[in-house]
């Protein structure tokens, strides 16, 4: 991402390296955040890696620019694809120390020079090109969106990436219309719930969705079928469905690609928007990716022309950041935003989490334990640990270890749904 | 095609093998005709290979099975599979003799036992798994149509496999909607000719079309920006919209997959509908597919991912004969016809032919001189021969030569505008 070195440059220049420690007393934080009002906090990756490369540290605070918002955030996403770039993981990442995270709510702090479109005081939602998990961050006005009055933070910081990514692969990539079926891994995921109610809002849309045990009474009602991730799900698909479905969206890759493309009916899509099963504990991030690119199984045009079949691939950030897609993208969210305001669409939030609770945070993504969205929650103090707190020692990341299995430690988590 | 094996084996016992000479004349093929009522004049391949493979016989009439409508048919329409069916260039193809033609049009006849929908003297066009260049045709009641009361049955015979296919890819696979563009190879052809058409009933459409320069007049008014089939269409485009286009129609196949891919905007979608490049007068089908399948460039979904690019392959064929579209396509068949009606969409005809000038008529879209759809016109008498006939020592098919070049020889075949 193109202007991404040189903020991570800035960033590394302008640090003060007070690290906040996760059970850093909350009065002590704000003491701090008194101190100097050109400071904010935020989540510095330090390089990339395990969960010990991420802390919470004092930055300097940035102002707008030409065409920019500054926004006092109050909510943070939290996604898969953030695991992904801690690890280095992705397709150019920038250079280390940075802020993670890519979408936010808050309320306008300040505008640059010629921007229009937005006020101080402004209730918004946005996607940041990386710094987004912090106390302040400035966007460019076209990632920046006003917010439904009757939105909570915390539900615009779960809003945009997915319902955008779950809108655009469903209607504009793979045309989604009345009587189609959609298979979706990560159903309980917040992608995943996204496509489910979205489905919802075209008539007699049938919904495959795969979740691991666990989340099946959470999200049943979301789904018309649900499988569980270990299952032979081409197979319990084909015994309902033996023609297959019209739609697979596939965020895991790997073996999944070939099994999607198998489940099409003639005409259907498969979408890969996701990679997940690339994180598995490898902090080799460039042997992780090139492994993962050379291993997916390329396939041949006339094998689509042959099967009648679509083949796609959507990655918004890259659509965001490398290509322009903004305006196309405030298309999208309009809709979205009119479907909210009728009541047709609700993210659900797992969870919130303070910044310093980003590591338990990341490791509930990692384990798969979340139904709905994670969110940073930048006013939230950390909840104080447990006697049997093991993050140091079990951290994703950090070891080899197997992403399917629970997580014996949930109860060390404070989450509220 | 599942039950084409066993049609062929029919049609090789039935066979009477009366040759029709090309320049046979007409009134000998009527008292041929008039003979015995259960027989009839159609085209027979007799093996794969070029035009010499190609005659007209006579051969015992079909009569309608259960679900089966019987077709008096009136003109049959000539593609470019037809030409790839010649050489077997085809996926599993039926073994020869057998008659060509997937599409006709005509008066109902007589219908099978069980099969609703239609009343003898219907005036109809239909879908055939071969067998449509005869007199008489029967095909299963889901692939005919009936036929608007205003279009004639050369109209017809160029309106079935041609608007459907491109209506599908615009609509069903691609997305077509306002303010889109679209790059379509063989512009003047009949798809070409049905994807502009189609193009112009969406708003601010913008259409790149490539044909020989030849057809430049002659189709310049159907699309926005039109460009030599020999010019750099990659640059001529990126000079006009840098950024892309938003799909691309590729009949050619070849170099053109990359090509067209490179060409796309974010979220556009290539579609492989052919591979006429890949007939250049090859006769060892075997080698020459199997040539064609791995020549072609495999796509990795990472890439499709990381550009956000569709890439999809469509076989109107493969979709009704194998996979079971036939009540996909009514729908679709549907909504031409509503357009038809409204004068939206109109077949162009680029020449009408007897069935004993099958081979001119191949020779004609070989060397890509039609602009529009080739009808085989059953009542149609052939036009006799010039002096300066070359059929036999220049037919495509039979030896290594350009298929850029241009016929020297179009005088010699009779067509109307």
């Amino acid at each position: 991402m193109a202007n991404v070195t040189t903020d991570s440059a800035d960033i590394a220049e302008e640090e003060t390296e007070h690290m906040i420690e996760n059970n850093f007393v909350v009065e002590a934080e704000n003491v701090a955040s008194s101190i100097d009002p050109k400071e904010m906090r935020a989540v510095i990756l330090a390089g990339f890696g395990g969960l010990n490369k991420l802390r919470v540290t004092k930055k300097t605070m940035p102002e707008p620019q030409h065409g920019e918002v500054k926004i006092r955030v109050k909510a943070c996403g939290l996604n898969f694809v953030d695991l992904m770039v801690r690890q280095g993981n992705i397709d150019s990442p920038p250079k280390p120390p940075l802020i993670p995270g890519f979408e936010c709510s808050g309320i306008v702090e300040s505008i640059g020079e010629n921007t229009h479109g937005f006020e101080i005081g402004d209730r918004v939602m946005a996607f940041v090109c990386y710094n987004a998990w912090a106390e302040v961050v400035c966007t460019p006005v076209d990632y920046v969106y006003k917010m439904p009055d009757k939105m909570s933070f915390q539900e615009a910081a779960a809003f945009s990436l997915n319902y955008v990514a779950a809108y655009m692969m469903l209607f504009e990539v793979a045309n989604l219309r009345e009587g189609m079926s959609v298979l979706v891994h990560s159903a309980g995921g917040s992608v995943g719930q996204a496509v489910a109610q979205l489905c919802s809002s075209v008539p007699n849309v049938t919904v495959f969705g795969i979740a691991s045990c666990s989340k099946h009474v959470a999200i049943r009602d979301s789904v018309t079928h649900i499988f569980d991730r270990n299952a032979d799900y081409v197979q319990e698909v084909k015994k309902i469905s033996p023609e297959g479905v019209d739609i697979v969206l596939d965020c895991l890759s790997g073996e999944h690609n070939g099994k999607g493309l198998a489940l099409l009916k003639p005409l259907g899509a498969y979408v890969l928007y996701g990679a997940s099963n690339m994180v598995t504990g490898e902090t080799k991030s460039f042997f992780s990716i090139a492994k993962s690119w050379w291993q997916v199984e390329k396939v041949n045009p006339f094998k689509l022309y042959e099967e009648n079949k679509v083949m796609a691939g959507f990655s918004l950030l890259n659509l965001l950041f490398k290509q322009g897609g903004g305006v196309r993208v405030k298309t999208v969210m309009d809709k979205l935003l009119s479907l909210y305001n009728q009541g047709r669409i609700k993210p659900v939030v797992d969870s919130l989490w303070a910044l310093e609770e980003v590591k338990e945070a990341m490791q509930r993504i990692h384990d798969r334990g979340n139904v709905g969205k994670l969110i940073l929650d930048i006013e939230k103090s950390p909840t104080p640990l447990m006697a049997n707190d093991s993050t140091e020692t079990s951290e994703a990341g950090e070891e080899e270890e197997d992403p399917e299995g629970d997580n014996d430690n949930k109860e060390r988590m404070p989450f509220i749904q």
